[in-house]
């Protein structure tokens, strides 16, 4: 599938050109012949005989930008100066800061917000500990927690590498829902270790949200930390993407007019992803599912399910085979797609070929949700699909975490939830997909976009509603 | 000694009084013939009968507050509303939060701050890890880590009870050297979990402040941590206040035209800030020290460095006997004091008298640091001493922290150390001390004011100067 230029591979490009003649107008032709536009074009200085000019273009890839910047080089006349990538300038510092809420002036502002006022209100927590919710910012604070070993599309890039992805992530936590959300990156990849740091540092935050660690220590990780704290842990890799899935399916399905509990699912991945999108689809109502990995269909007769061809997660395998799959079909996902209701794919791009999702069932539902690359073009799947969607921005119904980890914690946390069930996340799913209204919903609009502003307010009120209704601690 | 009333103790009280008669000048007459004080008088409603009035009054305690509120509730005609500590209102929800550097308005914005910009920036951090301080947070942030175990004078209130002071503590290191903290306030009191939380999150930071952590477990915690971690580790109730101590004194002496290594100074209390204060006078040049703790004066043949009186912090106490009173004078601290050039007291209110001040040399100088009640009444002691500093703000020459930690770690920062060691502490402790010009000088002047806004970057300069000298991760 062609990508377009995207404002991600942005680059602003400092040029001096002669002042009269042709060469800004071969500037941009040269761009654009290239495959890039032009996004903006700043002329910085002026003189009789030069212009200065920035040039800003977006490209498809890094080579790319590199491919232009070599095309504007052979124009004559131009001289190059500074190329900058705006992504880059971006991140220069970081993307986000501490901030006081009170201005600290004099000795007075100084004697409340530090000594000795605050002694005062120590004590009171001292005394109340739940006070520390109305007190502190442990009230609106999530920490967002990886040990950087699954991050996005790039796998173990460690603790470093992924801070940019988790101080975006809490930029958005704040954009979208008002929270204040602060990364821990870990200089741990053990499972114990990591357990008991975010056990540690629980007592400053409301809610935990773990992010880009790989599977199966999720499972456990997750499964322990639940189980140990007594504020709501989620990742979001897992959660998140099932409750967007659902929501997409749900509208999906009423495109098509089919009912959860009827259709075939046919999935390809079970990893994180995959296994929780499977769990919360059981829990919405679903029946009839059929996973596939690598090595093809998940059956209770697969010998790695006891530990063969190298598969170290067993257990959420050995979960899949217990809950899906009762007819014990064998095969490859290929073969398990044809007839299939609704095809989604979390796992690697290009698996499926249009032929394949034409012996779909008829009114077939595609999620290709690989990214960049899914798994099936889905020009291609459109064209016998009653409804495709992906990960990506440049096509219709896009299925974006952004529309759902904000909501929920904000849910969450303001109902001072303990925990995060999967009442929970059916809620915050069916608020999601109700933001759609009957009248807008069609194959192409079956999920709002992550700028649309009743989003989280809508999946935050189903959430809180959900939570408020749980007493203690019911764990998941 | 007598406490003014304070902001720290300000609360708002509403009140309904007759429009007419005396009841306005009632109120202000029973507020200060308790010895509180009106510090804004608000008219917010007014009709023919009644007037409702905001009275903002500030009181020396807890206790005198009610007193004087009962005192208002006394006066014929007047119906008392709504009583506010307005200590309290500015800690409702918290002091501080995490704000986003740049506006996520579409999807140009996010394609940069998040997916998929942000995956190249992840790839440049995991090719070349030092680029982490140039694309991430990671520059200018610092951990405020606590276990809540010695938190200001209150003891062991643990992690949520000590939060507020660790929010206090990120918010001053924004107000005065831009610097982005946030806090962790552990949720263990074991030395060894602690050591692995903070090597766990250390990727993220670019400085480790610990905080209010009891002895003797700070002192193995600190050291064990900057021998494991490429980033500087500083223990503020130990370094900051070593380092504001020997600025305090460098300048007393100045004033009393003595030297460092010909003085005699008495110390009374051998805990953390107690030993750190020392360690520094004695890289500073203090050639002639004596401590006392509360079993009386620390001298080598001391029962309990062998482990004896129930000591627990037998090699800070046995560096001590080691590194002081080379004569193995025994006896009390007041028997010690006679004679003696200077005072530092980090112990316990009242343990000197005036007499006991009357009997040191001449020109002494009383740092009495205990607080929020002194070591001796500095009003007593000024009566005979030459220089007389305490914590507290409503005295001259208040020894406080916030004087050095914001402008040590900014210059740490600035310097991208891996370390803090003497001399970047001692480098500190001569510019602050240099802060005060020798015209400004004087005995009730040894040391500036907390809003003196020469201090943080004449701080951070002289210790970015010294880290840069440092090459490498030499460790303290």
């Amino acid at each position: 599938m062609a990508t377009a230029p995207s404002v991600s591979y942005s680059m602003t490009v400092r040029l001096e050109v002669p002042a009269s003649g042709t060469a800004v107008s071969q500037l941009t032709t040269a761009v654009e012949s290239s495959g890039g536009s032009v996004t903006g074009l700043d002329v910085t200085a002026s003189g009789h005989e030069k212009l200065r000019i920035d040039v800003t273009i977006a490209a498809t890839s890094t080579a790319h930008a590199d491919e232009i910047v070599e095309k504007l080089r052979g124009i004559e006349g131009v001289s190059l100066g500074k190329v900058s990538d705006r992504t880059f300038l971006m991140h220069l510092g970081g993307k986000i800061e501490m901030s006081s809420k009170h201005p600290i002036r004099n000795r007075d502002d100084l004697s409340m917000v530090y000594t000795p006022g605050v002694a005062r209100v120590c004590q009171a927590i001292a005394e109340n500990p739940e006070d520390a919710r109305r007190l502190t910012i442990k009230r609106n604070s999530v920490a967002v927690v990886t040990d950087g070993s699954a991050v996005l599309g790039l796998g173990n890039i460690g603790p470093k590498a992924a801070l940019p992805v988790m101080e975006g992530k809490a930029a958005l936590f704040k954009r979208f829902a008002g929270i204040d959300a602060w990364p821990l990156c870990l200089d741990t990849q053990d499972s114990d270790e990591i357990v008991a740091v975010v056990k540690a540092i629980a007592p400053g935050f409301a809610g935990i949200n773990l992010e880009d660690i790989s599977a199966p220590r999720c499972f456990e990780i997750e499964a322990r930390l639940r189980e140990a704290l007594d504020i709501p842990v989620f990742h979001d890799d897992q959660h998140g993407t099932a409750i967007v899935v659902l929501a997409a399916l749900t509208n999906a399905l009423r495109v098509v007019n089919k009912k959860i509990g009827d259709v075939r699912v046919v999935m390809s991945g079970a990893g994180a992803a995959g296994t929780a999108i499977l769990k919360l689809l059981i829990a919405a109502g679903l029946r009839h599912a059929v996973v596939a990995d690598i090595h093809g269909v998940v059956h209770a007769g697969r010998e790695d399910l006891a530990g063969g061809n190298g598969n170290s997660d067993m257990t959420a395998l050995r979960w899949i085979a217990d809950n899906t799959n009762p007819e014990g079909v064998t095969g490859t996902l290929k073969e398990a797609v044809r007839g299939a209701d609704v095809f989604i794919g979390v796992s690697a791009p290009n698996v499926l070929s249009g032929d394949d999702v034409a012996a779909m069932a008829d009114d077939a539902i595609v999620f290709a949700l690989a990214n960049p690359d899914p798994e099936v073009d889905p020009a291609i799947a459109r064209q016998t699909a009653a409804v495709v969607a992906t990960g990506r921005s440049d096509f219709p119904n896009q299925i974006n975490n952004v529309l759902v980890f904000p909501g929920v914690f904000r849910g969450l946390l303001d109902a001072q939830s303990r925990t995060v069930n999967d009442d929970m996340m059916l809620a915050a799913a069916r608020a999601l997909a109700d933001v759609v209204h009957d009248d807008e919903l069609n194959a192409n609009y079956i999920i709002p976009s992550v700028f649309n502003d009743k989003v989280a307010g809508a999946v935050a009120g189903a959430v809180r509603v959900a939570a408020k209704a749980v007493t203690g601690t019911t764990a998941v």
